[in-house]
Formats: C-alpha cells, structure tokens, sequence
C-alpha cells in the first residue's frame, strides 16, 4: 500500500531566514469503489484502511444493509480500486445513489435533500448520558492520537468512542472518509453503536449528521462548528450536537439532556 | 436570499460555568443547478453569491467555456435553484461531468483522475513574481476580511489577488464553493488572471489546485497543507504552491523562482 504521507523538498521561509529541506507531505489517492461490477465513485483520500472505507461509503451510501449480505471484497492496491460483492437486490439504492450523486430532488423545504434518507433515517433512541468533562477527555485523546496530523497537518481525525475512551480512530484527507473508514470497520465487525458518541475534528454538516444518524448514534462530537441544518437535523433525530470542544469549554446546541455537568 | 448565518439557542460550558445564550450558526443551504434544463448537481452552500457559484461551478466543469455563451440565469432563492442557459454544443463536457461524478476512468496511474482535465489543462504561463513579504501581508489581509468565519468559525475564505491587494473575496462552508464563487464573479466580468494569485484557507487538494490551473493561475497560496497529488500536479503544470502561511513564515513547494526574498 502507498504510505499515507512521503517527503517532498520545499523552500521554507522564516523571518526572512531560507532553508531548503524535505518536509513530510499527506497523500492524496484516488480509489475507486466497484459495486457489484458496477463502477460508484472515486473517493479522493488518504491510502490506508481501503476495505473499511469502501464498506463504510456503501454502507452510509444504503447499498449495504448488513454483514450477511456481503460476499467478497478484493482490492487492487497498484491501480486503486475495490470490487465489492453483495448479495440482495439493491437496485433502488443504487438508483437513487447514482441519481443523487448527479442531482436532487428535492431542493430546498424539507430538511433531507435526499429522498432516500428522509425514508430510511429514523429519530435515536438512546438513553445515554454524558459528563462534560467526559467530552473533553475524549478531544484531548482525539488529539493525542492524531500523528498524521501532527505530521503533515492536511488530515481531519474522527473516532468512536465510549464514554471513556476512544474505541476506533482514523485520520483522512477526508472529514467524510475518516468517518467511513469508522463505519466500515463497524460494519465488517457488527458493533454496537447504542452506547457510542462520534468525534471529530472537521465541521458538523449535514452530510455528517446523517451519516451519524444512520448508525443511530446520539452524541456527535467536534472540536469545530455545526451548520444550521446538521442543527435542524440532529433537533428532529434527537441527536445530541457539541462543537468548539476546546479545552474545558463547548457549546451544546441540540438535545443538551444528554449532557450532564 | 437567506442569510449567510442565523442565531440559535446553545448551551455554552466553560470551566464549570454554564450559560444559555444565542449563538451565530453557519447556514448550510442545498443549491441545485441546472444547465440548458438539465439538473446537474446539487451543492451545500452558503446562500450568498449564488449565481456566481452557478456560473463559477459549470466553469470550473467545463460546461461553460466563454461569457459570450451564457445566455440567462435565473435564480429561485426560495426553492435554492438555478437555471442557467448557454449556447454551443457541450454535450461532450456534459457526458464526461456527469460520468465523472460517478465514476473516473483512469484511477492511480496518471495524475489526471479526469480525462476532460488532462485534455483541457495546459502548462501555466506567467513571468509573475512575488516577495515573500507580499504573501504574507495578502493572508493576513485574508484572515482581517473573514467576518463570517469569525462570527460562526464554519467556513472556509478564499480571494483572487494582485502582489498587493485582493481583488475578489468570499466565505463558504465548502471550500472548493469558496474558489468556485470568486471563478464565477471573474466568469461575468471576463477578468483576466495573468497577473494573479490564489488564497485559500484551506487546504491545497488536486481539485482546488486544478480549478486555478484551468484559470491559468501560477501561484497558489494557502495557511494550510498540500496534499502531495497537488504538489505533483503543480510541478507538472509551472504552478507555484505555498502553504503554512503563518505570520512571516511560509513553505513553498513547487517552482519557487517565483518567490523572491
């Protein structure tokens, strides 16, 4: 596999000083998802944990419903590409997939773009709690773990987590990829969401909420903003939004009864 | 229009502290364009500047080649849409845009994931050359003028300018919207882009870097990370990329004789 980041020589300038050094830069890396012989999409993201991020993107995507489903997976490293073969007739999610992936139907006045998830998206049910000073532990170990970052600062981090500790962590060029990579490894194992928050480093759009809602997940974490739908969203869903997690400060914008003090 | 960003009721945790209060929050606004009647795509947006996303996006697509094609634009600010008519024959562009959203022919391999663009995208040619004191007084400039990103922290700012000043400046929650709005203000008033730069700030990916190579765009300027496609890219295409800029300290990472101390 490629390595998620490699050495580039560049011309650094300092208060005035010029020096000339190799410097570690992240890699950018076209994959492309095969569906049942069928070409989906080409992902531009950071080359490690592939299956797991062709698995999670179908699956976020509702063209893979669950593990019984899945017969085989065989990536071709060299040339970028994964073949996946499910079992069960999708052909409505693909349809739709393909279509929304070119367009929308519904524009603007509901809340889901997308006809597909306002059908398949059901509100959280989760009795979970959590302290803040929980949350901020969690961003701290977010942090903590983020070596790509660190090193090449062109990556977004995500995990799941309990209320503890973090339980799966990926770092990609991506905000959405490193949250598919969580999810595809969920998905090849049958792990249980109900007792997890999802973290994250990037922003809280929309397309993140849903993507978290689809798990049933009930608290989504960021050290950044939410938009103004992933909010109305997470309000109709009963999902719990925190942003601007830093230090021992943050906002809870949605939902704050699963916040305790 | 909507507006750019709206209030919402938060909770706000700081040390123990807590305080309910309004708070500005991002928009996020689904955007539909359509071109000679036909639905292309539909983007998550800030809801300013919409026809010149409209306009700036089917550039950067190919499906709009010069402004003596564009016939009308019209834009439904209530349902988020826009219909865009334009002469000449691109059924081409169009095929190879909407297959691209699908799929992409070549995958690794070649740095161009996108036949259209390896077609369409010739080697920049320009003499500019900037001091590096330029450069950095053009980000802080960048940062002084992102009042959108200050008040809510959900969006990305770009600008097009000369060695001295910016010319064009707009905030998106999506960065490539960002670049696409500034391509399309410049699109309707035919400004040429011989003697200027690109700011961004965010990251330097290969789909930014080959907006402002179709432009002809030599030097590409950013406070964030590269990704090593882009580099690779650059090098190909004489376009000089700089990244981290922060304070009086730079990286530059491809073609650095347009650089002087």
């Amino acid at each position: 596999m490629d390595k998620p980041y490699s050495y580039h020589p560049i011309t650094k300038i300092n208060r005035g000083v010029v020096e000339q050094l190799d410097d570690p830069v992240i890699a950018e890396y076209p994959f492309t998802i095969y569906f049942n012989g069928e070409e989906i999409v080409t992902l531009l993201c950071t080359p490690e944990y592939l299956e797991e991020l062709g698995v999670g993107f179908l699956a976020s995507e509702g063209l893979l419903r669950n593990r019984g489903q899945l017969l085989k997976t065989v990536l071709d490293e060299e040339k970028g590409l994964l073949y996946v073969e499910a079992d069960g007739s999708h052909n409505l999610a693909k349809q739709l997939f393909l279509k929304r992936y070119i367009t929308t139907g519904c524009g603007k006045g509901t809340s889901f773009y997308n006809g597909l998830d306002s059908a398949l998206i059901k509100p959280v049910e989760s009795q979970i709690q959590v302290q803040a000073e929980d949350i901020f532990a969690l961003i701290r170990q977010l942090q903590d773990k983020s070596e790509l970052y660190r090193s090449t600062g062109g990556v977004h981090s995500a995990a799941l987590a309990t209320r503890n500790e973090l339980v799966i962590f990926r770092e990609d060029v991506g905000r959405h990829n490193a949250v598919d990579k969580i999810f595809g490894r969920c998905f090849l194992d049958q792990l249980d969401f109900a007792d997890k928050l999802l973290l994250t480093s990037g922003r809280i759009s929309s397309e993140i909420l849903l993507k978290t809602a689809k798990r049933g997940i009930s608290v989504l974490v960021s050290r950044s903003a939410p938009t103004d739908l992933a909010i109305s969203m997470a309000d109709q869903l009963g999902i719990t939004i925190i942003g601007f997690v830093r230090g021992s400060r943050m906002n809870v914008y949605t939902h704050r009864d699963k916040v305790v003090e």
